[in-house]
């Protein structure tokens, strides 16, 4: 019997930390989580995972060297072959960091590490609805879009360790200037959190909704479902514009399985009407379009199952 | 040595059927080609595939069991594993045919068949302006529009083999209509040979032009390059309706590279004005947009390549 049975996941996010222990089959054993708001850089971060680790390790009775490996996705451009993260967002502003490298000095065991839409849809794959299709987009809907590709059963990265940056997609209805650096891309502006919170405040006026104005995405597709006319405007035009980007990755990729997750693209009314709209411009293939199963835990198990396969070698 | 040395290549158009025998190497020692226009059906086909063939044997004074495999590209929708060609135009009519079963009772050696769009993209990464780029698109502009997509260095044809339909994609500008089935898709409307054509058709006044209103795409932008204003109208916007599709190609897929071929796509005015508005939307990466440098013979090539990789096993 192998004694390093077990993996870290682990799941750097713009305001929050996860690590999770699990066994040899991806069962969790024990987790935890941490703010990152006030703690942002490399080495602060790398220290945390390092407390944290030992902490889920003392509550489970497990020794360290139980550990066979590591898994970790960072919220921005990550180069999977070198462990190096290249680029987030302004609100972490990592450049360049050697996060692999860092991580196996810290904790003295093989680490890899992946950008953390691509491990969501490792975790779909691996122990979510994807299981078993080989070719499909996990779409993450947050405070911005982006999408995390499998194609014959692995991972597709890129050139540059970009691909599935989706956000910034020309599709029909869209703003064709292009985006300042830092902000929402045309596709993001329309159907991620961000920029429905904005088009709300823009848009709110009392003559045409009884919500208040200060409203996060998901409350205004709660209005919608409940009949706001300037929620549902809203809620239409966030899918439709999904739907279109969808619709292009089908025709590009042609992938059978779209799943949503992520703050804003686990509720189910865009996942309804993306799917009616996706319906509408369907050709030879339908493509479905499902909730994550593993919802906020789609991450974490990527990372999971990104420590198994780094484990396997 | 190796006797069965030799590979055929065979590319199968909706009015013309090619033929090449090609050395170990890929260089083509014998070709041919003649008319499909009168005969369609596929035992047809292959009939004359085994007279072209036996025919250059001839000609170089090469044994039949030199041959040691064939490649085939057939202008439509085409199962890479089992050599079935699911659907091709109404132009053909074919529905499910085994041609590579056909191929090989009439030949008496292994065979393997794809797109001949793929085939084009196999082409150009084998021995054309692609080779030693692993992420790649090729894009068909002819009568039509698809594109031939190669990731990790090896040909992606998705789930149901339709990938890389880009004739579909929706885009800024274009209609949002479903095209019937048979019919020009949105992309295929205002970039592909008979769209424009047909543009040209509508829009043509003496007013405005004076060019005659009969014009080819090609004389369309020969049209515009000589100071036409309607031709360089139609020109311009073939131009960044292929920049948004190649702008969101490179998004999902980030390659570097987009490889230009087909009839009217091999046109170096639609080139550089497409080269000009992709700069124009470019983020992190700024693909390239070449030509092809096989020109015609980038189907035929991939199709020496096939046979090549079929020969190897």
């Amino acid at each position: 019997m192998n004694e390093r049975a077990c993996v870290l996941g682990i799941d750097i996010g713009g305001t929050n930390l996860r690590i999770a222990l699990a066994d040899k089959s991806g069962k969790i054993l024990a987790r935890s989580s941490s703010t990152t708001t006030n703690m942002r850089d490399a080495p602060s971060v790398v220290a945390t995972i390092r407390e944290c680790a030992d902490q889920l390790l003392q509550k489970t009775g497990i020794a360290r060297d139980a550990i066979a490996a590591m898994g970790a996705g960072a919220p921005g451009v990550t180069n999977a072959e070198t462990g190096v993260v290249i680029a987030t967002s302004y609100l972490m502003g990592w450049r360049d960091v050697p996060l692999k490298s860092l991580l196996e000095e810290a904790m003295g065991v093989p680490a890899a590490v992946d950008n953390d839409v691509n491990l969501a849809a490792l975790g779909e794959s691996s122990f979510g609805i994807a299981t078993g299709t080989p070719n499909f987009v996990f779409l993450a809907v947050g405070t911005g879009v982006g999408a995390g590709i499998i194609l014959k059963g692995e991972l597709f990265q890129g050139t540059a360790w970009t691909a599935g940056e989706i956000g910034y997609m020309l599709v029909p209805g869209v703003s064709e200037k292009p985006a300042d650096p830092g902000q929402p891309g045309p596709i993001e502006s329309v159907a991620g959190g961000e920029g429905l919170r904005l088009q709300w405040l823009s848009r709110w006026d009392p003559a045409q909704t009884t919500l208040p104005q200060n409203r996060t995405a998901t409350q205004i597709f709660d209005g919608a479902v409940a009949g706001d006319a300037l929620a549902n405007s809203l809620l239409d035009r966030a899918a439709h514009t999904l739907a279109c980007a969808i619709h292009n990755m089908t025709l590009i990729l042609n992938a059978p399985l779209f799943v949503l997750g992520g703050s804003v693209g686990l509720h189910p009314a865009l996942r309804d009407r993306t799917q009616n709209a996706v319906d509408a411009h369907a050709r030879r293939l339908r493509p479905r379009v499902v909730l994550s199963s593993l919802g906020s835990d789609a991450q974490i198990m990527g990372a999971i199952r990104l420590g198994q396969l780094t484990a396997q070698g």
